[in-house]
């Protein structure tokens, strides 16, 4: 008999539902609900473009219909489908996305008096609010506990946990004070489906805590006490109402209750995987293994790796995370990624657009870009439009285009800015190399792997690598759907581990991407070029002449950027 | 009685003439006649874009259609004109543009035989075949003389005279051969007029010669015989059959032949001016001055100054040109300029084409690049999408931009680029007064300037100076009528001098852009940064590692760019 697993995918702009068969990881059926509050479920401030914060109401109006949705669907893909056969439920969330709740874990926006303040909702992952608070941290940390910053590259990023609270701390104490506690919404979700919402029971994800909060067993979990009260002394009494343990997703985060189990039409009493975030799950989805690099790309991208938890690992400078068990149990699951590649893209036919809406259209530009040889344009790009996340862990970047003349063309700038996210991905998986961390396979998921060849072509050809591609479209859905099999366990028809629920659930597709070797050698001397101005305009140590340039025209710009 | 001269100013797509009021300087008739021979008048080689050649013969055709219809208008225009009133000549032309002749001074391309050779037709300024040529030149020149060098910014250019003779031996031994002698565009006009054609007793611009051949009294004219016999003894032989002698144009190439002036419906013996080229008689039409530099804004630039010749003035290196007698007989003509301007706005516009036709238009960019504050946009441009002509003197560099985000518009790149192009002028102006060239005014002509109110302003704000706008919109016609007036001298109503006829006849317009003191401090800021760029990317002393960037690009492009 046909067992399934249900994952649930929690995005920026709507969470999706996946039913999928345990057996072989055949999509049965899913569903998508696009979240109503703000402009696209996200809530802005129009006086401060930094802030993006979510409304977690969405999140469970939303994941009440998709997950109904799904099950009429799969009801009617499948005949021998019944809600009664789904054995589990894994879930994944945008990350870091902590927000306010109270002593039951009711989120604060959730009260009366902070319902209109966007304080008191979730911080949405994007949220750049706190990129002072980020430095201070940044520094405090360099000078006090150089670890805590080992294990996520050396920078603690405004996007994170501490970055976001300690924010909410000095722009609005009131709704600092309110709160009892911060959960991340991957955790908030997971209590909600499990009737463990009060902070004290709840069960925190390793993986968001290990990447966003600096959580670590070595030592002893969250940042000490008085660490956090040097940056502010409610910091430090903060610390005692977070958490002490975390959990890896092979574990139940409890049982689904009655009231939910009657709102998604599901079974009482179902195990719930503990959460985690979406890039992890997605790399699981994917098939992430020893050796495998999983890269989601995206708007941005996220380039997961996992090292055998008792094998010996050194820090890998840059590399965003390093965590212990948050990708796979018994695996140190590592995130690199670039702050920008299909969103740079994205600039170019939608914002420059060249040639106008029809000659400046993806398709058209790909065209063109799809007839030049590599090199030929004479360009090279920067992939800096949003910052490097890895390997430089610097926000305060910014694009940078070399080679125009006065015959250069759209296509050659559009393929350019392909190449230029290319040279950011291979410096990744240089780096990760670099520390012993040996790629011997690449496998690819997201919109842009399955649906641009020129592209994936293109970083075959720069990274001299296969690439891969994974055969589910929705590999973090499909991750979640995994860790759904694994809780519920070998008895009712899971499996006991992840490796094996992937053996069984995921796969590749049939067509890939094999390197040129003659294009490979022209951009191995592109490469060259492009190291160098990387290093020239992001490293310090390497050229303090034009190291300032990008951070210094930032400079003149906010000071030019007033209210008119 | 009103009294007039006619100039000729012979550009790269058409030829002018222009009838002028020689007490005031009033144009009172101007025609034009466009090329036809290739594609806008410029024969060009399908397999090789670096080739552009000229007809003679749409010169002289072109002078005899234009005069005509110039003296029909003025008949109109001015009651009381009569062809008879024209007391004299002058002819500007562009350069260095050289072509090879025969014994009688006829144009090769004018024998049946090689009527249809490009190498045997006009050699444009534009022309880039010669570049290996220019460099050997180059390096033997440093090597034996200096000198040769010193006054010609260092690098002997691969659009200068000797390299384009040195390349047609090369490549065209049969042409070669044939050439009696070779003669610059505007010796070849004034002698075709004044029937002197034959090369010994052909009249040479101090202008042309000075400026692109190496010409100086001091090394006792042309480069040595023995230095060109290095290069090809062939090139040693032909010395003795180019010129000795050169003369400024003040002074007269001859009188208007019986034949010429027949054709041109003027009267015979008439004064013909020494031709100059185009930009410097542009800078005498504007009213260049000791203390004065002219800036000609058109697709590129041509920054022009002057020195009193009996004071002593240092080599100034990257100007391009220092030549006594070049723009004002008693000065020396000192020539600096930018590669491209105009053509780097109409890149962007034209080609590029942001957002379409409509949108991407120099008039929707201008209407956004003007709501911008200066440093606004965190956009830095380098101006080199056609190479350095001033002060780096390098044809292998590119374009470069820095800054862009996600969210970088259309309108904010078009004013980094116009910018950009601000601070390479500063760039040269700031070399001037380095090397004790005081410019204590700044006077602009060209269609930029005298349409484009942003880019004037954006200039002013950039140099801190106020930006003066030359009252005729065709200086360089109004400069050989100039130089009409003054072969024509003082007792037919001419002038004795050209200060004297630029006094009388040269005038700016009330409106000019003055400097707004608050941007001219944010720009003063961004300078600091554009000259790190432009010392990184340009000078080999100041940052090895990024030196090379742009010239390794140009390689590869080149060993990509096959014949398919």
């Amino acid at each position: 008999m046909n067992k399934y697993s249900l994952g649930l995918d929690f995005g920026t702009n709507s969470v999706r539902a996946l039913i999928v068969n345990v057996a072989n990881g055949k999509e049965v059926a899913t569903a998508i609900y696009e979240y109503e509050t703000g402009q696209k479920g996200i809530i802005l401030d129009p006086s401060d473009p930094h802030l993006a914060r979510q409304n977690p109401q969405d999140c469970l109006k939303g994941l009440k219909f998709a997950v109904r949705v799904a099950i009429d669907k799969a009801k009617k893909m499948a005949s021998d489908f019944d809600a009664k056969k789904i054995i589990g439920i894994g879930i994944d969330t945008t990350g870091s996305t902590p927000l306010p709740v109270d002593h039951e874990g009711t989120p604060l926006c959730f009260h009366e008096k902070f319902k209109d303040n966007p304080n008191a909702f979730a911080w949405l992952w994007k949220d750049h609010t706190s990129t002072e608070e980020s430095a201070q941290i940044t520094e405090l940390a360099a000078e006090e506990h150089p670890e805590y910053l080992a294990k996520c590259g050396g920078t603690y990023s405004s996007e994170w946990f501490f970055s976001k609270i300690f924010h909410c701390l000095n722009v609005d104490p009131e709704v600092f004070d309110a709160a009892y506690s911060w959960v991340e919404c991957c955790d908030y979700i997971s209590a909600v489906l499990t009737g463990t919402s009060q902070p004290e029971k709840m069960k925190r994800s390793r993986c968001a805590a290990g990447h966003k909060a600096m959580f670590s067993n070595e030592w002893g979990g969250l940042p000490a006490k008085e660490f956090l009260a040097m940056l502010d002394p409610k910091l430090g009494e903060l610390r005692s109402r977070l958490f002490h343990e975390t959990l890896t997703s092979d574990i139940r985060a409890g049982m689904l209750t009655e009231k939910w189990a009657e709102k998604l039409g599901l079974l009482a009493g179902l195990p719930v995987a503990v959460g985690a975030f979406d890039a992890h799950l997605g790399a699981v989805g994917s098939g992430v293994a020893p050796g495998t690099l999983v890269k989601i790309i995206g708007t941005s991208t996220c380039d997961v790796a996992v090292w055998p938890s008792n094998e010996p690992l050194a820090d890998i400078p840059g590399v965003c995370g390093i965590v212990d068990g948050s990708v796979l149990p018994g695996y140190y699951g590592l995130e690199a990624g670039q702050s920008a590649v299909g969103d740079i893209f994205n600039w170019f036919a939608g914002t420059i657009q060249p040639g106008g809406k029809e000659k400046g259209s993806h398709d058209a530009l790909s065209e063109q870009a799809e007839k030049i040889r590599p090199g030929q344009s004479g360009l090279l790009a920067l992939d800096w439009n949003n910052g490097n996340r890895t390997v430089l862990v610097d926000q305060r970047l910014s694009g940078l285009l070399v080679g125009q003349t006065l015959h250069t063309k759209p296509g050659e700038i559009y393929r350019a800015l392909i190449e230029g996210t290319a040279f950011g991905a291979l410096t990744i998986i240089n780096r990760y190399e670099e520390y012993g961390v040996k790629i011997a396979e690449v496998i690819n998921c997201g919109g842009i792997a399955e649906k641009n060849p020129l592209i994936m072509q293109i970083y075959a050809d720069v990274m001299g690598r296969e690439m891969k591609i994974a055969q589910s479209a929705q590999t973090c859905a499909l991750g979640s759907a995994i860790a759904g099999a694994v809780v519920a366990g070998k008895q009712v028809g899971g499996y006991a581990t992840f490796p094996e629920a992937q053996a069984a659930m995921c796969s590749i597709k049939n067509v890939s991407y094999k390197p040129h070797l003659e294009n490979h050698r022209i951009y191995q001397e592109l490469y060259k070029l492009y190291s160098q101005l990387h290093d020239a305009f992001g490293r310090k140590e390497w050229s303090g002449k034009l190291f300032n340039v990008m951070k210094e025209l930032l400079k003149i710009r906010e000071s030019q950027t007033r209210e008119d």
